[in-house]
C-alpha cells in the first residue's frame, strides 16, 4: 500500500487540461484502470502495467483476480471493486472475456475503454461474433478504442499502452507531432525510430479494428489539442461505407487549423489483397483518393520518412509568403543538387540583384559565387554564412532558405548552428542539409533540431520539406497572390 | 632517419598487383612523393603528409625546401634530390609553382601527378593561363589527375590525398564500391557518410579540372580492378566537346563487366548556371542524356543515397533470373508498403501456389497470412522466418526476397540475422527492411551488412535496390526470356 500511494503521489498533477470530450479522456484521463494488469514483465499486460505504474501522471488501478498485491501495489478483482472514479480502462484480457469486462466498465461509469486484446473480428467468424456482441454492449454507453490495437502513447502525461518493452521500442520525447496509424506495428516502429532521431512525437494512436473511435474523430481531437502542431496519418484503407466522405470533410476542416500529412499505403492494385488481409479494410482506388486528398488540403507523403521530413518542417517553421528559395552552400555540387530538387517541386531559386551581389562580393572571398546558390566553397567559415544569412534572408528577394553545410570542411564549427538559429528572427522558413557521419556533423545537427531548425540528409528531402511549407501556405492563403 | 625507415618498413608490402597502365600507378604506386609536404597539421599539405606517413603501404618521400627533417623524417629540397624511383607525386604547392614542379617530376621520371593545388583555370584568366602552361609541359610525358582536386582514396593501401582531417571526414573500410566524383566536397562528404554507415568504399577519386585523366579512363581502370564490384559515379556535367560520346562508349563496355550506378546532378535548366560556376562544365540537356545513359546500360540513381542503396545490393547480391519477389514480414503494414513499392518499379509479388501455402499453414500460427506477402504478424519468431525462407526461397515461384523485420517485436532476436545470412545459399538476391532505432535494430542491421545482406530503412529503398539488380540482370542477359 505504501508503494501504491507513492506511485500515485509521484504523478497526480497534470489534470489542468479542461476536459471537453470523451476523446480528451482517451488521451488525458485523470485515472486509468488496467484490466488484465500483471507483474509478468514481458507479456503485453506486463509491459503496459509497468509503463503506467512508472510513467503515468495520474491514478492507476490494477485489475486482475489472480493477484491481491504485488510489490506493495494492490490488485482489484474487478473494476467494480474500485471505489474512486475511473476515467479510462485499458483492457488486456483474452478475447472471450472482453464483452464481460466492458460491461463492468459501463456499470462502473468508465468513459473510455482502450481494448488492446486481439482475437476478435480479425481472426475469423468466431471472433467476429464476439466483436458483434461487444458492439451491442457498447452502444454509445462507453467510447472504445480498438479492439486489437496498440492504443495510445502520450509523451506529455506518460499514458503509454504501447506494449513493446523499452529496450525494443524507444519512446520519443514530448513534441508537436501527433501520429494516427492504421497499423500498430508501424506505429511502434515509427516511435522507436523517432525516439532515436530525437523527433518529438507527443501523441500517437492506433485504432485497430475501429469498433467505435475512428480516424475522423481522432483528427478532430488533435485539431483542438494545442500541443499538436502537425498531424501525421498512416493509412492503409477504410472499412465502412461512407467513411471516406466523412473523413475528407473532417480533413478539410482540420487543415484550416493545422496541417495534416498523410501517407496512404496500399496505392497499387497489387497491394489491395494485402490491405484486405491486414486490417479487413478496402484500400480503395488511389486514383480516386489522390485528388480528393489534395482537394481537402492534405499534404501527401510518399513514404514514412517523407511524412516525418515534412512534419518536422511544418511543426517548426513559419509559412513562406512565396516560393523563392535562397541557397547557401559550402559545396557547389550540393548547391546544384538542391536547385534540381527545388525546381522539380516548382520552387524558385531566383538570381540575386546585382547590387545585392556587389554587397556580398565585397565581404566574401574572390572564389565565392554570389548569384544564388551562394557558394562559399571549401573556404567557408561560420562568419560567412552569418553574413550572407543576415544580408540576404531579410530582403524581399527570397521567401525561405535552404542552407547546406558540409561539416567536413575544417573552417566550420558548431557555432554555425547558433547563427542559423538566430536567423529565425527573420520569420522565414529555414531548413538545413547536412551530409556525413563524423561527430561534428552529429553535434551540429542535434543543436539545430533542438532549436527548431529541421535538418535533412539530402537536398531532395529538404526541398520536399520546403515544398510542404509552401503548399500549406497556399492552403492557408498566406502566399502573395493566392 | 630511424623514424623514416620505420615508417617505410611498416607499409612496404602490397605491391603484388601487376602494374599494367599509368592509372594503376595512380591508385597503386609503390612510392609517392608529396611535393609541398608539411608538418603543419591542419593545412591541406599537412593532412596529406600525415595520411600518407601513417597509412600508406609504400614508400613516401616528403618534398619541401623549407624543412630538412621533422620528427626524424627527412624532407627533400626538390623531387630531383630523391635517389630512388618515384611512381607518383602528390602536388600541394601554390598555383604559380605547379608548372615548375611538374616539370621536375617529368625530369625525375615520375609517372603520375595528383595535382591537388587549386587557383588554376577555375579562378579566371590568370589561372587559365597557368593551366595552359601546365598543359604544354605535361603533353603525354606524365599522367595528371586534377588540378584543383581532392585526389585519390584507396582503402586497400592507405593512399589518401583527401585533405580533410580524420575528425572531420571518416574513412570507409576497404570494400567493393568505387566512387568517381565530379565534386571533391561531395566525395569527401560521401566518404564520411559511408564510413559511419559501415559501407565499404575501397576506392574513390575526384578529377577536378580534368586537365588529363577523365571519367572514361577512370571507369576503364575500375572495370579491370578485381577489388571493385560496382562503380558509383557522381556527375554534374562534361567539359570538352566529344567527351559524352566517348564516355557512353566506355560505359557500355564497362557495364558488360560490372555495374555502373550514375547520379547525374544538374538535370534541370534551373541548375545549369550553377553547374557552370561550379566546375566550368556544361550540364548538358538531361532529356538527351537520360535515354543515352539508359541505352549504355548504366543504372541511374535519383540522388546520392539512392546511388549507394543500389550499389550495396549490386556489390553483394547474385543477379535474379526473373522479377518475382517473395516478401516475408512481421508487419502487415510494411508488407503493403513493399508491394506498392515493388509494383511501382515493375516487380511482381506472385501469390504462392495453394500446395505451398498449405505447407506453410501447417507450421505457422493461424493468424499468419501465407499468400505473399507472408505476414508472420507480431507473433513472429526467428524460427518462422527461417522456415519460410528455407521453404519458399529455393522454389521456382520466386526470384528474390525482400525481408521485413521490425525488431520492435519481442519474439525476434539477433539470431534472425544468421538465418537470413544462411539463406544466401539459395543464390537468390536478398534484401532486408528494418525500421526503428533501438540497439537490437542496430546490432541486427550491422550483422546482416557485415555478412553481405544489404539493409534498408524503408520499403521503397529496398524495392529500388531489387529493381537495380533486376535491371542489371536484364543487361547481362541472365533473366529468363531476355
Amino acid at each position: 500500500m505504501e508503494a501504491q500511494s507513492q506511485v500515485q503521489q509521484s504523478k497526480s498533477i497534470e489534470s489542468q487540461l479542461v476536459i471537453t470530450s470523451p476523446l480528451d479522456l482517451l488521451f488525458n484521463p485523470r485515472s486509468v484502470a488496467i484490466i488484465g494488469a500483471t507483474p509478468r514483465e514481458n507479456s503485453v499486460g506486463g509491459v503496459i502495467t509497468k509503463n503506467l505504474l512508472t510513467k503515468f501522471k495520474g491514478k492507476v488501478y490494477l485489475v486482475n483476480p489472480k493477484y491481491d498485491e504485488v510489490n506493495g501495489v494492490k490488485y482489484y478483482k474487478s473494476i467494480l471493486d474500485v471505489q474512486d472514479e475511473v476515467d479510462s480502462a485499458v483492457i488486456v484480457v483474452p478475447a472471450p472475456t472482453v464483452p464481460k469486462v466492458v460491461d463492468e466498465c459501463i456499470r462502473k461509469g468508465v468513459k473510455v475503454a482502450i481494448i488492446i486484446s486481439g482475437g476478435l473480428s480479425e481472426v475469423g467468424e468466431e471472433g467476429a461474433k464476439l466483436e458483434n456482441e461487444l458492439r451491442r454492449i457498447v452502444q454509445n454507453r462507453i467510447r472504445v478504442l480498438g479492439p486489437n490495437c496498440i492504443g495510445v502513447y502520450n509523451a506529455f502525461n506518460g499514458l503509454d499502452t504501447f506494449f513493446l518493452p523499452e529496450d525494443r521500442m524507444g519512446r520519443p520525447k514530448p513534441g508537436p507531432v501527433a501520429l494516427i496509424s492504421n497499423s500498430g506495428a508501424v506505429a511502434g516502429a515509427i516511435l522507436d525510430w523517432a525516439a532515436r532521431r530525437n523527433i518529438g512525437v507527443g501523441l500517437a494512436v492506433n485504432y485497430g479494428n475501429k469498433l467505435d473511435i475512428n480516424e475522423a474523430e481522432l483528427l478532430e481531437y488533435f485539431a483542438r489539442d494545442s500541443r499538436v502542431r502537425v498531424i501525421v496519418m498512416y493509412m492503409e484503407g477504410l472499412k465502412y461505407p461512407g467513411e471516406g466522405r466523412k473523413l475528407l470533410d473532417v480533413m478539410r476542416e482540420v487543415v484550416s487549423i493545422k496541417p495534416i500529412v498523410v501517407y496512404k499505403a496500399g496505392r497499387t492494385k497489387a497491394a489491395s489483397g494485402a490491405v484486405r488481409s491486414h486490417t479487413a479494410a478496402l484500400a480503395g482506388n488511389y486514383e480516386i483518393y489522390k485528388p480528393m486528398l489534395r482537394q481537402a488540403g492534405v499534404i501527401e507523403a510518399d513514404n514514412l520518412t517523407d511524412a516525418f521530413d515534412m512534419a518536422k518542417a511544418l511543426a517548426t517553421q513559419p509559412l513562406p509568403r512565396g516560393n523563392r528559395v535562397l541557397i547557401i552552400t559550402d559545396s557547389g555540387g550540393m548547391g546544384i543538387q538542391s536547385v534540381d530538387a527545388l525546381d522539380m517541386r516548382g520552387l524558385q531559386v531566383p538570381e540575386l540583384s546585382e547590387s545585392l551581389q556587389e554587397i556580398l562580393r565585397k565581404q566574401l572571398p574572390p572564389l565565392a559565387v554570389t548569384r544564388n546558390p551562394i557558394d562559399l566553397t571549401g573556404s567557408a567559415t561560420d562568419a560567412m554564412y552569418k553574413f550572407v544569412l543576415d544580408t540576404v534572408l531579410p530582403t524581399s528577394y527570397v521567401d525561405m532558405a535552404l542552407i547546406i553545410a558540409l561539416m567536413q570542411i575544417p573552417g566550420l564549427t558548431i557555432n554555425l548552428s547558433n547563427y542559423i538559429v538566430e536567423a529565425r528572427r527573420f520569420n522565414k522558413p529555414i531548413v538545413v542539409v547536412s551530409f556525413g557521419g563524423n561527430e561534428y556533423v552529429a553535434k551540429f545537427e542535434n543543436h539545430l533540431e533542438e532549436n527548431g531548425i529541421p535538418v535533412y540528409h539530402a537536398p531532395h528531402r529538404a526541398a520536399k520539406a520546403l515544398w510542404a511549407l509552401y503548399e500549406y501556405a497556399k492552403i492557408k492563403g498566406v502566399v502573395r497572390g493566392w
